[in-house]
């Protein structure tokens, strides 16, 4: 997760935004842009199993929390005012049977009637919420990819769907972990509570120090590991399925929604 | 609802509440049994409208929040051990294209292998805790049905299924109101905060004292009407689309889950 934005860029709306990307005019991460909007992780599937899909994130809430779903037929979310999923995100990745064959700035020329939107709530949105209450982020302030680990969590299957959970990792301050727990208890739809807190090797995790994506990132003295449920489960579990086509976001390049944090903290 | 309670049953777990319920011997409403643990509405479709009722669902999580899916093909609950779900309801009412036609005790003469089963989270869970905070529920106390009303407040489509949410109604003494809405926010599974504080022609309510379901309550001069969002609501909204067959719950025989209450507050 880069961490460079640019001047007006916090305070814009977020259909502005989105408009600004359509266009063309931003091609970059989005981390810190619309300053208290949501941002969503995109996970587009077929139809055929778009169905399964869904059921596997309603039963595994805190690693794939949905924010929203776009019909086969439809390029519209629900959560984004004039907005296309084509077009609205600064990048994509698209897969076929498990293969990325392209990372395109938009969907329009490959878009085709059957396929499902799924976006995800996002670890931004807590994140957002510890920092609001003095929570250093280390991979943020170290300009850092958040690191994110495999664990022996097992999720609970559907249809075609299964696998374990994938988990993002924030070093915190021993004295602040309890007011961590509490704030992103607030937030069930982006991930909620940690999963876990302290000794790695309890939920699986071989070596700290060599997270499966992102970036390591250093331990001071006082500071324990602290594990969320992450948005890379779902985009993982399907892969493992090697679907016909999968599309999602390019890391860091989500969706910038209309919903608030603070709402998704009151649902 | 009723509360007439058989000593013993309020202590009894799940499992063996279960057990009794599919050998025959408690066919009465479930209200107050197996206290602490979360009962369920039931909602059973066909597999051809299914997937767009989970849709549904996912996108009006507060009158229609999923506790458990059960896939065509299998009739276990994942929210209750051993158990059938075509057994272990006290009653069952059963629609042909919109029409009641049975309310068997069981379901094993006329299940089918592409029924999908819903289960969704029930204010005996919130009013458990509401209780608990000293907030008086009055039409458990008068032994009442508790009030449900249609609401001019639309939920979002999704395929067949569309219509407006219904609420349930009850009254709080004014200076209760803040509490109430504490506590029922701790339970974004079972309906959550209120959707609705005083005046009931506001959400499109005529006449508080004629409920569309069970029965009006008078009101003390210091209470106000406060409204939750009412797990009736899925169950309208498919009727109104008159599926080939469906199956509920029969008013107040709930799912009785392993589930606790308190689990629900700390997803």
């Amino acid at each position: 997760m880069e961490n460079r934005i640019s001047a007006g860029v916090e305070t814009i709306i977020p259909k502005d935004f989105r408009n600004s990307v359509r266009k063309g005019q931003w091609r970059k991460p989005t981390a810190g842009v619309c300053k208290g909007y949501a941002q969503a992780n995109l996970a587009i599937l077929p139809k055929s199993v778009a169905d399964d899909f869904l059921l596997f994130c309603v039963r595994n809430p805190k690693p794939c929390p949905v924010l929203d779903v776009i019909e086969a037929g439809s390029i519209r979310p629900g959560i984004g005012q004039d907005s296309d999923i084509r077009t609205d995100l600064p990048r994509y990745k698209v897969y076929h049977k498990g293969e990325l064959v392209a990372e395109p700035d938009n969907l329009l020329e490959i878009w085709r009637g059957d396929l499902v939107s799924f976006l995800l709530g996002c670890s931004f949105s807590f994140e957002t919420a510890l920092m609001a209450a003095g929570i250093k982020i280390k991979h943020i302030d170290l300009g850092l990819g958040c690191p994110v680990y495999s664990t022996n969590i097992a999720c609970r299957p559907a249809g075609v769907f299964q696998g374990n959970m994938a988990v993002s990792m924030r070093a915190i301050p021993k004295k602040m972990v309890m007011k961590a727990i509490q704030i992103t208890s607030r937030y069930p739809s982006v991930h909620g509570a940690p999963v876990h807190v302290g000794d790695p090797s309890e939920i699986g995790i071989e070596d700290i120090e060599k997270p499966d994506f992102g970036d390591a990132v250093p331990f001071a003295p006082d500071e324990v590991p602290v594990f969320w449920a992450c948005g890379v489960t779902p985009q993982l579990v399907a892969m493992k399925t090697r679907p016909e086509i999968m599309i999602t976001h390019y890391p860091s390049h989500m969706y910038v929604s209309d919903l608030l944090n603070e709402e998704l903290a009151a649902l």
